[in-house]
Order: structure tokens, then C-alpha cells, then sequence
């Protein structure tokens, strides 16, 4: 069954959110804090936000090619971060990693879905098995760490009514999923035998600056708006279904409150953003705050379609109602912000 | 919610079976049967049913001393079946395993709750990377295979009713149950994906001739009924827990029907058993049918309770619909059979 209740709202509709920010900056000023994935997309906005409030930032990334890490996520911040070039599946590193650390935010990952249909070892051993080494790495040397895991909506499958909640079956359709499923158990597991306090995030569709925009492994947002800057057409695939976007300082809002709120020790939460819209929507939307632009639709690709969930998009009551959490930024605003940045940055992200 | 319908049910009570003993036969007979982990438990009972219906038999099996893999289970077969002893996590062998096999019995796994809690990683490789590298040699080299793949009850963590159903959440309480439920997930998605014909069983407490009785790895009933063969009192631990208990030739049927019937492919099914007992019960029972002996009951220890999941019996009504599959032996013959094995047999299982 599927419901559709906001296909049609506008994206300018407001959210104002209420994010508690002054005293969440004090959670983390001065305080030691790990990123696994640092130099990617969201850990990369997150170390940004982190330094200004004036935490101790060390990033660990492998800066695999076809994954997230970027240097130029680092502008402006050289010599006020600690970064380390490593890989989480190197594990005997990370013990040093996260001894004496406050907060881990484990954001390492492979996030393409068809990556990890085509070479699912790889995608096993960085989701899975090196999550399992942070978690014995914290278990063992600083069991009073709190973590945060980046997880993805992408666990519950195709949905059987929308919005999806927290309760929801979980119905992985690819190795990706499977595999990240078993990365949030063990954050859940090690919490509730081990002690080891850990909150899990079930991301949506993150937009914003410093995402990948080279292909489509991170996001298919990227590439429109790489061909957009490029002045080619891109494609639509499909376009009728629906999806929900949560602008990048909403995501680290979500992170930072996870991690430093009680209430969160053991818990999963859906992020998710301002009300859904369909594809054939985005493009529309995204043509016009450019300015002008061009897009093809096309039949979604067969490859494609075997591990496709249909429409998706988040319910974040929980997370509203025990954390105050809310998307601050309307879908217009995160894509007018996300096209300046590449606007200025194109060069360093093709 | 716990439904508790059966506890006081008699274990002597008749369970009447119809597999179809004659058509499966012949869907075995002069057939290419690969078992991993083939001389443990259940792999070996299965062995000696397809080699006595006249199929082409592998075992793949690791003889670590901490598993199922025991060589007197193989009494008796020497020069009828092909065995190979060597890991499943070896992948560069797999290939060479799959190819030409026309049924996979996927039984080769780590088993202990304990064990995958202090080594997590063990747990992962064979439990799943494991999984994923057989299923990718199966996909590549053999797409036609017919596969099962031995599941457990453990997925479900604490039941929210009693029976539990296929459709019950799938929580696990501990590492083994995690890798597990990606192990399943593995399966069921390259068949939707790739094709590889693969079905599910979640096995319940299996018992029987050529268990593990060294110690309780794979079952505390092993070590009951080693500790009343030697004359020492066995403990209980707690007493009131619910179980069912799966004889170990009923559990073969049901490898047997899964990988034969169509009906099956993509399919997750529960095996059972006769109507479930409390452990004090059970004990009675031991002792009863043994014709003496002691046990003593004792507190269930902190560590185990952590991930314990309390009471537990399956609904195995579905693959008795689809597949016809019923549990042919009560409760008390499954002790009988079992003890008289070990009676004969016991110095070899030390």
C-alpha cells in the first residue's frame, strides 16, 4: 500500500526547526572527537561546524577514489584538524584512533548500491567488518565513548506505507543494505551488552556542498547538478517517484544532537527533510533556481530497477519529539546553496 | 506477550509425518550433492541419507575443534562420499567446489553465541563473508545450483508472541544472530537478483546421534547427555524456559523437501518441532528415559542472560503447507535414539 500524502506541497514551505544550538556547542567545545569518512561529504561539513564551535577534530579517510573523501572539503581548515590517511579496515589503527576520544561519528562507508552488487566482499568488509573492529576498538580501549552510526533508509526496502518510522520492516534489497543493516545491529548490540553508548541515523537522501558530484555513487542529485554547471541536459530516470532530501546543516544538527544527548544512548532515528517531492519535481525545481537548464526523462534502467525501492520518504517524529530535531532548510534554499558552492568549486570535484 | 500453549503438553504424544519418501528419493538418486560443513551434525545425517539414496555426495568441512566437524561421524562412509577437507572461507577454492553440483546444503557455520560475542570477527567471516563468497562462486559458476542455507531461530531475538512465525520482527541479541540474519538476506537477495535458487530454513534446537557433546557450543543438550553417560549430575540452568527441539533425521527431511520443491525457491521457512517443553521437563525427561541420573538446577549466569531470549518455540505451519514437512519423531524417541547413539558411541565425541 502505498499513501501519498504531500506529493504535490511546495517546496518553499517553511520548517523552522529549533535546534538547541547553544548549549549543544557547549557539548563540544574543546571536547576530542573522531570521524571516520572525515573528509567526505557530511563528515567534512561536520568537522567545519565542529571547529567553529571549537572541538578537537581528528578525521580518518582512505580517500578511496570512488567514495566520498575530497581535500577540498578541507579548505580553510588545514592545521586545525588532525587528519590521518588511513583505512577503518586497517585494524590495527584503531585502537590508537579512539582511545581518549569523547565522541566517534562513524560515517566511513561505501554508499554505492550497485558498487556492492557488482564487488560485495568490499562492500562487506568496510559496512560490516570494520564497523565490527571500531566497535571492539571502543569496547576494549574506551568503552565510554559515544558513537554515532550513519545508516540508510535504504534498510527498509521497499516500503509498505509511507512515511516510513523507525518500526517499519526491515527489507534490504541490495548487499549495500544487508550489509549496513548489519553495521547498525552491532552499534545497537555493543550498547546493549557491551555498554558502549551508541546512537544509530538513518539518513535519506543528503544533499548539499562537498557531495560527489563526479557520478551518481553517492547521490543522482550530484550529477544533475554537475551536467547542469556543465550546461548539459541530464536525466531523469522515471520521475514519478517520491523523495525526501535533508539539507547537510540539518544532517550535522541530527548528528551533533545524537551523539550528545542522553536520551539518544541506543536508539535509531530516521532523519529526513521537508516534505517529498517527485523526481520530475526536483528537476523542475533545481532547472529553476539555476536560472535555465535542460533535462531528459527516461525509462528507469533495468539493472537499476532489481534493487529500486519505489517511492520512499521519512517520518523524523521520533527524533523531533525526543531530540527537538528538525530539517531548518526548505528544498529551494538547499538547492540554491548546494549550486553556488559548485558554482565557485566545479573545478575541484569533477 | 508470551502465549504459552503448550507447556504442559506430553512429549510422548504422536506426531504423524508425510514426506513424500519415494518422489524425493528420486530427486536425489545418481545426483551431485555438495554439503559444507559436512561432517558436523546435521551435514553428516544428511550425507548418510543421500548416500543411501544414491546420490553423488561432497563434504566440505574445517575440522576446527571448536565446531560441528567430527570425523567418526562419517563411520561407515568411507569410499562412498568425496571428502574435502579444507575452510569455506577459502574463496579461491569455492569455484571449483559449486561447479557441476546440482544441489548446495549450506551448512557450514559457526554456531556458538558465546564464542561470536568474544570474537566477533570469526563470527563474520564464516557466518557471512563466507556466505557472500559461496553464493558469488554459485552465481558466476553454477546459477542453475539448488541451494539451502541452514538458518536459526536466534534472528528473532526475545519473542513478542508465542509461536513464532516467519513474519515475527527479526531482532538478534547477539553477534551470531547478526551475521546469521546477513548470511539469510545474502541468499534470499541473489535469487531475487541473480537467480541462484536458494531457500531459507530456521532451524530450532536440533538434537540427535552425532551432535557436539564435548561441550555446549552447538547444544546444552550435548552436554546433559554427556554428563549422564559419565555418571556426573548435569545442571539446568533456570528450568522454566519454553523450547522445542527439532530430531535430527526430521530436520534432514526438511533440507531434502527445501532444496527439491519448487515451491521453496526464495522461500524462508521454520523447522520445529513436537509441542515445546520447559528445560525441567526436558530434564525429567533425560533422566526418565535414560533410566536414571541427577541434575541439578542452578541461576542462568549474568553473561549468557545478556543474550538469552527466553522462551522459544517455532510455528512451523508454513512449510507444512507448502512443502507437506511435519516433525516424525516425539520428543522422547528423539532422547532415546540420541542417548542410545552416544551409549555406543560416547568415546569418540569427547
Amino acid at each position: 500500500m502505498r499513501i501519498r500524502t504531500h506529493p504535490t506541497t511546495d517546496p518553499d514551505s517553511s520548517v523552522p526547526g529549533s535546534i538547541p544550538t547553544p548549549s549543544l556547542r557547549n557539548a563540544y567545545a574543546g571536547r576530542r572527537v573522531l570521524i571516520t569518512g572525515g573528509l567526505g561529504f557530511i563528515g567534512s561539513n561536520l568537522a567545519r561546524r565542529l571547529v567553529r564551535w571549537g572541538a578537537q577534530v581528528t578525521l580518518v579517510d582512505s580517500l578511496i577514489p570512488e567514495y566520498g573523501g575530497n581535500l577540498r572539503n578541507l579548505a580553510g581548515l588545514q592545521g586545525r584538524v588532525h587528519l590521518n590517511l588511513s583505512d577503518v579496515r586497517d585494524r590495527h589503527s584503531l585502537p590508537v584512533f579512539v582511545r581518549d576520544q569523547h565522541f566517534l561519528f562513524n560515517l566511513a562507508g561505501q554508499t554505492s548500491h550497485m558498487d556492492s552488487m557488482n564487488d560485495p566482499e568490499t562492500d562487506l568488509e568496510i559496512n560490516a567488518r570494520a564497523q565490527l573492529s571500531i566497535l571492539e576498538a571502543c569496547r576494549r580501549h574506551n568503552p565510554a565513548i559515544r558513537v554515532v552510526f550513519a545508516s540508510t533508509r535504504q534498510l527498509y526496502g521497499r516500503p509498505d506505507s509511507l512515511p516510513v518510522n523507525e518500526d517499519h520492516p526491515l527489507r534490504p534489497v541490495d548487499v549495500n543494505g544487508i550489509n549496513k543493516l548489519a553495521g547498525e545491529h552491532y552499534h545497537l548490540l555493543y550498547h546493549r551488552v557491551h555498554g558502549v553508548r551508541s546512537t544509530v541515523l538513518r539518513l535519506t537522501n543528503t544533499i548539499g556542498p562537498r557531495m560527489r558530484i563526479k557520478d551518481a555513487r553517492q547521490t543522482f542529485v550530484g550529477v544533475w547538478i554537475r551536467a547542469l554547471l556543465e550546461g548539459a541536459p541530464f536525466e531523469v530516470w522515471g520521475g514519478e517517484q517520491l523523495r525526501d532530501f535533508t539539507y547537510v546543516d540539518d544532517c550535522v544538527d541530527g548528528l551533533l544532537l545524537a551523539a550528545a544527548s542522553d536520551a539518544a544512548a541506543g536508539e535509531v532515528f530516521n532523519l529526513g527533510g521537508p516534505p517529498p517531492v517527485s523526481l520530475l519535481r526536483l528537476a523542475e525545481l533545481l532547472v529553476a533556481v539555476n536560472g535555465g537548464g535542460e533535462f531528459r526523462v527516461r525509462a528507469f534502467p533495468a539493472d537499476r530497477k532489481k534493487i529500486d525501492i519505489g517511492d520512499f520518504y521519512s517520518d523524523w517524529s521520533r527524533i523531533h519529539e525526543r531530540l527537538g530535531w528538525k530539517p531548518r532548510t526548505t528544498l529551494r534554499a538547499a538547492l540554491a546553496k548546494t549550486l553556488a558552492y559548485y558554482r565557485k568549486e566545479l573545478a575541484h570535484y569533477l
